[in-house]
């Protein structure tokens, strides 16, 4: 059986995980990267790959069956995907929640206009989480809800604390709050504000000479980032940073308790949860086996715009359904 | 929008989670109960559902959309469930693993054949932790998958502790062991025994002037039952028994470690889990999602038989695509 040719779009630490990815799947290969840098400037961690300047991919439709698109969601993606999903098969992790239906049109309509096949807004929120909020709401239509984030790196909260004058370096970690979620998994529905469901750790190195109650102040108070929340902000060395803070981490939780029963007196509960060494790494993960699914759904004539709720589990697995039927039911 | 028209096939502890589960569904409406016991001898717990011999089943074709089929795995559900899907749409919960590859080929037949759509072994193990089984082991292939059970009441084990002499009630709890759920959790893919995994608890009420020795022996040495677990044997009242013992809470876990990255040495940790209040009532929750993607799958043109696995996220939700997409993904 021939293998899926997959193309990486963007070569940060998304892109690196996707080429570490699709080591460990061994029905696909890795065909070619490609970048807005100077291709020369750009090492890969597998020998032998070909790095093409982005400028020319469209010279490379015949050899992508699945281009992964690792571009950032602010800028990139909303312009990529579109215009990719006219060229190839294309995958991204889309995660503004607020402009999915946007961006699910407009990628819709243009794969749809050349026969291609897109999936968006792929990896663990929106994606995982998301599949596991609509299991969980479906099965139990009387409960609530939680998602909690963390412990985890945010990058938008850590830019932010490197804008703060007198701070040379910053990490920030969301961690959810345990008491909330003790409440949620009693089954009790807890209303929980913002500043009840995850606090904010911060993790500053301090220029010589700055003053570090200014620094401290002006972070707990920057307004959308850490006003709401509850903010710790703990100074260390440089030293501590580079040792303790260059991992990447995250994970979080989806718990969904509903009532069953006559009278709806009986607790149920749903609890979905992932504890992730590197966010990147896994994200890269999850979009290699939708690149599967993608490839699959391809051949049976599907086109258009696609996203995690639309796929059913089976298209993910390298095991056919009589295999995952006997081994996995 | 007309309503899911469901009918149940047999009343017991799932047939009236089914019907409870139906009221919390506002798009599906209970058309009747088919039971092989005389048909004025069952009490429904709804007022004007009517109560039907299965043996006149075949009567009411047209009024049912989607029959779910509540009886046991090891008798009635292979013979039930191909039969019945000759003549509806079905689902059945039939969980003996080793035979769910046979089970699937007969209803297949049997469904096909008359242009039905069936589903089978939908619960959630088999069910909801086979399709988190497929999800983990397809986005970390590198790595090691984990079930656990419990805390819950086992039935098989309950009846074989009331088959022991002098016994006069009996219960038995399937325990997950803690300290090996906290091994599987670190990612330290451990290799686990049966005797690892799971503990069994008993609550015994002994009939008056019984042997309790003899009791905790014959039940702790018992082949296949409980010969291979570390089993402890409580001796409780019957006030007691009566108490706290009559409910069927259940739940476990499905945790999956993997290892990502360059070198593979980066931990990745997925884990779903359950805390069900009744077994039976979150089973019959399960149960009623898949009646809708049921008949939304139907109405694709889909025949023959499906599992979990082969059912998207979206076809399970009352909510529309569009909807789903703005507010769950």
């Amino acid at each position: 059986m021939s293998k899926i040719r997959i193309g990486i779009a963007g070569y940060g630490n998304l892109g690196k995980g996707v080429e570490l990815a699709i080591r460990q799947n061994k029905d696909m290969e890795l065909v070619g990267v490609f970048t807005r840098r100077p291709p020369e400037s750009v090492k890969l961690l597998t020998a032998g790959i070909p790095v093409y300047p982005i400028a020319e991919i469209e010279k490379y439709q015949d050899a992508v069956d699945v281009l992964i698109i690792c571009g950032g969601s602010a800028t990139d993606l909303p312009e990529q995907t579109p215009a990719l999903a006219k060229l190839f098969n294309v995958i991204d992790s889309f995660d503004t929640h607020a402009r999915i239906p946007e961006h699910f049109a407009n990628v819709d309509a243009a794969a749809k206009q050349n026969g291609h096949l897109a999936m968006i807004s792929l990896g663990w929120d929106p994606g995982l989480f998301s599949l596991n909020r609509v299991y969980a709401e479906s099965i139990l239509p009387n409960g609530g809800t939680y998602t909690f984030w963390g412990k985890g790196v945010s990058q938008g909260h850590s830019d932010a604390i490197r804008r703060v004058k007198g701070v040379k370096r910053g990490i920030q970690y969301t961690c959810p709050v345990q008491s909330a979620m003790d409440a949620v998994r009693s089954g009790s529905m807890p209303e929980l504000s913002t500043r009840d469901k995850h606090e904010r750790v911060c993790y500053v190195v301090a220029e010589e000479g700055a003053d570090k109650t200014q620094i401290e102040q002006d972070i707990k108070t920057m307004k959308n980032y850490f006003d709401e929340y509850n903010t710790t902000v703990n100074f260390i060395t440089e030293e501590e940073f580079d040792r303790d803070h260059t991992s990447l981490p995250h994970g979080g939780f989806v718990i969904r308790s509903g009532k069953t029963g006559d009278g709806e007196t009986t607790t149920q509960t749903i609890e979905y949860s992932l504890k992730l060494g590197s966010n990147p790494e896994f994200t890269a993960s999850v979009l290699c086996a939708y690149a599967r699914a993608l490839s699959r759904l391809k051949a049976e004539g599907r086109t258009g715009c696609m996203t995690a709720l639309d796929v059913a589990p089976a298209y993910l697995s390298p095991m056919s359904p009589d295999e995952l039927r006997a081994h996995c039911l």
